[in-house]
């Protein structure tokens, strides 16, 4: 490995674990570095805008998606240089999503401190995440001196269509708020948080990845056969995790879920298995609206979930779907090279399963 | 002229107001038809999105920016294909930022209708915004089949700029609305507009239908030196619209600047020459939010305008920008050949600081 290189840090560690960690938050301390180098002077007029737009990124969350892109491209072979721009465009997206959807779930807490629009006001927030999704664009226009016409012009395809994706999922989860429609089957819950959550968190960035080191659709079929059940596995994790895990560790409001009355497979599950007169009673807390809720309501949910078994049913479905994705990498992995970066995908079917945050 | 020529309606006509008029109409059902060829199938998963993007659109706006770009593009000797995907894509921008700008400063009325987040909730609207913003960037893409990669990739970076500036100038007033800074001068109000409308109104809109039309980068200063004083008086226009128009023309709110304690020239002109004691209670009213506000407030700061005589300087102020923008056409005007397009950026001077909505 060359100094610099993204897991030089975890080089001398030994359990799979730690260098998993330190592959990520090297990851993490490249991709922040790019951002400040893309974002527009904070002097300027109106470059409060910018100041603004770090505030999420440097709270230290995860940096999942940057790193994936990064594994991606370095594990078939690709530079650095020719993925650092595209994983700080995708951070920046993610983050911008993070601050609309806080917006729109009425969120308290995100990554342990207050929600930007708690902090800054509403009006102000919606305009930081547009100015994140404005602040993309150039970025990845000046990507064709990096990797070319070409990948360049592919890598903006997949960003409009993250984009795209993102957005209708958001708009299928928000209708079923709204309407408190709670016939969601397995089928609907899935093709949700696949555009909602796995094409901008798993599909984008390992597609993005496999352009900037050259691959061709194969490659990048391959790569989506591995990421797509990764990413259902993901956001079923996650949606456990808000009822489980620990605060410390979570940095999201525990039970968020519950009293957003969030479409999780967990409470469709405890829904679906629930007596009529429970569900009636089930069905009357989820609609209420979040401010609506009691205390009550919220511990009468929690104990459904407990006695339909719907966090341990939802976490079958999430396993069944990683290992398809283990399948997958096993065929992927024979074309690549050893190296940490095939190493951090390898790693990331048992990471997505087994996080705690 | 050729049938279906966008002012083919206008050519019986004989006053310069309706062939203006007929020209706006005939660009907006064109660039209608054109957003709905653009957007994704509203029959897909998460496709009611698209459903909710036609809505600001069918209102029937004024479809200014599209016009513009049209008529640049046209009277430089472009064609109409050449131009219209990107007029679509700017009225598509432009709606979004319609909705988010609504959210944002908790607006009723758009277009004469309640507003988006009013009738389906802030988290829908922000999304539906965000859909917009992710539904213009493949018709950018797929320009490069209909101008050629140099020129759809300078209008990708036009629209970049747009969006940034917008974000920056929209950071730039709800930072002086959120701190209640009533120190703003004319040239920071100046400085904010030109970022906050100039840019999007009017500067993108033309640079971009003269990039369609094989225009060079001196053909693009010559238009900006026409649409950046334009877009001044074009806004200041809108402010004084606010406080003076018959609502059943207007569409928006009136006096809603006034409630929202908005940021305009005629409001900094009225603080500033107010009494000291004058100044005190009117910064006290303004500072209040929207929802504390009371009528006799609002009526407070109507009369201190009234006496100010704020809305005349600032009417004068657009003035001087809108002689300066016609001083500029007729330089420009002299190597383009005479055409209906040239007639209605001609007509435009007149438009800006003549209309009632």
């Amino acid at each position: 490995m060359q100094p610099g290189d993204p897991v030089s840090s975890a080089g001398s560690r030994e359990s799979g674990g730690s260098a998993f960690e330190a592959y990520l938050e090297d990851s993490r301390l490249r991709v922040l570095d790019e951002i400040r180098a893309i974002l527009p002077d904070a002097r300027r007029p109106g470059g409060r805008l910018y100041e603004l737009m770090l505030d999420y990124p440097l709270r230290g969350g995860k940096a999942l998606r940057p790193a994936l892109a990064i594994a991606t491209c370095r594990a078939l072979g690709g530079h650095l240089e020719a993925v650092l721009r595209t994983a700080a465009v995708l951070e920046l997206y993610h983050n911008a999503f993070l601050i609309h959807d806080d917006v729109e779930d009425g969120s308290e807490l995100r990554r342990s401190e207050r929600t930007l629009h708690l902090v800054h006001g509403v009006p102000i927030a919606v305009n930081v995440g547009d100015g994140m999704l404005a602040a993309s664009m150039a970025p990845l226009l000046e990507n064709i001196e990096l990797v070319g016409l070409g990948r360049a012009l592919r890598i903006l395809q997949i960003v409009a269509r993250m984009a795209r994706e993102s957005a209708e999922g958001q708009m299928i989860e928000l209708d079923w708020v709204r309407a408190a429609d709670w016939s969601p089957t397995d089928r609907g819950y899935l093709r949700m948080i696949y555009k909602k959550t796995a094409w901008y968190t798993f599909l984008a960035p390992v597609c993005a990845g496999a352009v900037a080191a050259g691959g061709d659709a194969q490659v990048e079929r391959a790569f989506v056969r591995f990421a797509t059940p990764l990413g259902v596995a993901f956001q079923i994790q996650d949606d456990a995790l808000n009822l489980t895990a620990g605060p410390e560790r979570y940095g999201k409001e525990l039970l968020g879920d519950l009293w957003e009355g969030k479409h999780t497979l967990i409470l469709i599950e405890a829904v679906r298995s629930a007596s009529p007169s429970e569900r009636t009673r089930a069905r009357e807390v989820l609609a209420k609206p979040r401010c609506a809720k009691t205390l009550e309501d919220v511990a009468y949910l929690h104990d459904l979930i407990r006695r339909s078994r719907g966090v341990e049913y939802a976490l079958g479905v999430a396993r069944r779907h990683a290992a398809r994705a283990a399948h997958s990498f096993a065929r992927l992995a024979r074309g690549l090279a050893p190296s940490p970066h095939r190493d951090f995908l390898s790693g990331l079917v048992a990471y997505v399963v087994e996080r705690d945050r």
